[in-house]
């Protein structure tokens, strides 16, 4: 711990950050990041493991960790600071970005799994790791130990802890939830096989819940709850269910992101969104291409089933156009208003309790804080 | 667990079985998967999976885990029956009996990762998962839905017991060491790209020993002796560390069960071992290429070189005449009789300790039990 505690502590970073603080913040997360990736070597080493071992596993997790945006592990240290209401001390930093880094570490081996299932190309703006030469299929082991390393971090870190078994049985849960959503995915919408019929809006929902929205949302603050020692099971009748009603509302803000994120894969500009949206020739279970199945007429319905999922830019650009013809456009600009209120007033009625220990507070601005991240983002 | 509790209890079954008390067994085993099996269908149900998903499940499970030759799975409900000393309740039968299917789905989500990593063609007698139409690399999610399922398990029939956190921490450790142990694997002998600098005997060890041994012998005892209440942490200085005790014992007789399955690869009829040996046409960091290694004068040292790991019936050859010469049949009669001697030492001198609650005592048998098991086969 020692380079995290003599590091400066800059004060809490309010929500939305500046530019400076946000860049701040960052790096202290990443030194972070380099105590708990020395942990895991360390680890190697006690084992006696080859050299050559210890330098490739440090290669790929350098290559898988640490380059993203770091939003879902960064949230984990803001919602604690939120619930606390003060600055944290160095050592409650610590423990939180540790949790933090477990989220990214979580993102990182889902993405490589990911990658390798839907044959891409590029990830993070460098080839995905399994197209590096010798690994392929290899990559399975990989993601195995990257999902076992957040368990080490735990183990180190919280063992003593008696919110210990509550973050294992959590991690558990959510990472099992995701792959439930990933295999929905991979059966509704196979890259090869195009069969609309398979599609609906309440299929993307229960893929985009599971797959994305329990891990990159609820997650963070559910930890972040557990550090600040809210209890997993009521000590008394009255006492709110502090794990559900995060789960509530942040379920719903997950979703409201990955429909922009559907959304801008078909509308953002490359300029805007950094890559070019391919949703529609890769036969993705898309929020636009359910909207559009919904509202289509018999003709429309006809093009969408030929020309969906094919790799033929004349086929995206007949998909494109049904999408415009009935009101794909209109459609998210009515979710994206409607969307915002609804949250917003879940939000509003989370009663701002404090946890047992009278130390942390259940506060909205935790909730307030993702919203406002995405809200009407174009990017 | 109705139709466990229901059906009758074969008294307790010593080593080695009769060929009827092992069907028996087996059976009674098998009665616990189709529990365990309703168990995780059940948890897809509550959170409204497809029905598709859930036949998609169903079908992966039973094609990939209740195949096998069970024995890891058995042997843990036998060693609690040794520990206790006494036939078991229906209720620690099944008890047990789920831990060992623990074992069980770990080793099948192994395998399944092993074959699509090494290409393997068959496993068990029928065609690798991964294989299958519309599989490939998407068996990453599976693999990461099994192991899933195991923690689904363990939390569904142990929250409530005090040894729920050890068990969680015991198979995270566990496995965590076996991925190291691929990874070994993979670095030390990728199936392309021969290069026998990278062998040693103590290369292989480490191999062995992680990749191996840990899973397959100490895993399921350590979860007897968690069963049975032998604690992790000492009580008193004067306490053996009964974990540490049943690590060094059944380490070294999972090496050398490995190592016998190396030269049987290598002698073996495919009569004997129902297979044809591959492992030197694959590239494989055997026991017999190590011992070849270690013993080749510059002349054999070449061949070896020129030929291992080639997809080459004449080549294969050439090494198996280099394996004769340097005598790799007398040093495996040789290490086999040294090994058995030294492992049963190190049986003789188990102290046969009552665990705290004075209901169950770590037996030399527990240990016996699996060397017998393996001491001579042929197959």
């Amino acid at each position: 711990m020692a380079n995290i505690a003599t590091s400066p502590a800059p004060s809490y970073t309010p929500f939305p950050p500046s530019g400076v603080e946000e860049v701040v913040g960052r790096k202290r997360f990443e030194a972070v990041y380099t105590v708990v990736l020395d942990d895991l070597l360390d680890n190697f080493r006690k084992h006696n493991m080859p050299e050559k071992v210890i330098e490739y596993c440090l290669h790929s997790m350098n290559y898988n960790v640490p380059g993203g945006k770091l939003n879902r592990g960064l949230s984990v240290v803001d919602s604690v600071a939120i619930l606390k209401g003060r600055e944290l001390t160095d050592e409650e930093y610590f423990k939180a970005a540790v949790l933090g880094w477990t989220v990214e570490w979580m993102q990182a081996y889902f993405l490589v799994a990911d990658d390798i299932m839907d044959s891409s190309i590029t990830r993070r703006g460098q080839p995905c790791w399994y197209l590096l030469e010798g690994i392929g299929s290899r990559v399975i082991n990989e993601v195995l130990i990257m999902e076992g390393a957040i368990f080490q971090l735990i183990r180190k870190h919280f063992r003593t802890e008696p919110f210990y078994v509550d973050i294992i049985d959590l991690l558990h849960e959510v990472t099992y939830q995701t792959e439930m959503g990933q295999l929905v995915d991979l059966i509704t919408a196979p890259e090869n096989n195009v069969d609309l019929s398979k599609f609906s809006l309440a299929r993307h929902s229960t893929i985009v819940v599971y797959k994305t929205a329990i891990y990159s949302f609820y997650l963070p603050v559910a930890l972040a709850l557990l550090l600040c020692g809210f209890p997993v099971e009521k000590r008394n009748e009255s006492d709110p269910d502090y794990f559900k009603i995060a789960l509530d509302i942040l379920v719903p803000i997950g979703e409201y992101f990955q429909i922009q994120d559907d959304y801008l894969d078909y509308s953002g500009t490359p300029e805007q969104i950094g890559k070019i949206g391919t949703d529609i020739v890769d036969n993705k279970c898309s929020w636009c291409i359910n909207t559009a199945l919904a509202r289509a007429n018999p003709t429309q319905r006809a093009i969408l089933d030929a020309n969906y999922g094919r790799k033929d830019l004349e086929a995206e650009a007949r998909v494109r156009e049904v999408f415009c013809e009935v009101g794909v456009d209109a459609v998210y600009v009515e979710y994206e208003a409607q969307s915002y209120a609804r949250i917003n007033a879940l939000i509003d009625a989370v009663p701002e309790v404090q946890n047992p220990n009278g130390d942390a507070v259940l506060r909205r601005t935790v909730f307030r804080a993702f919203l406002d991240k995405i809200y009407k983002r174009t990017k």
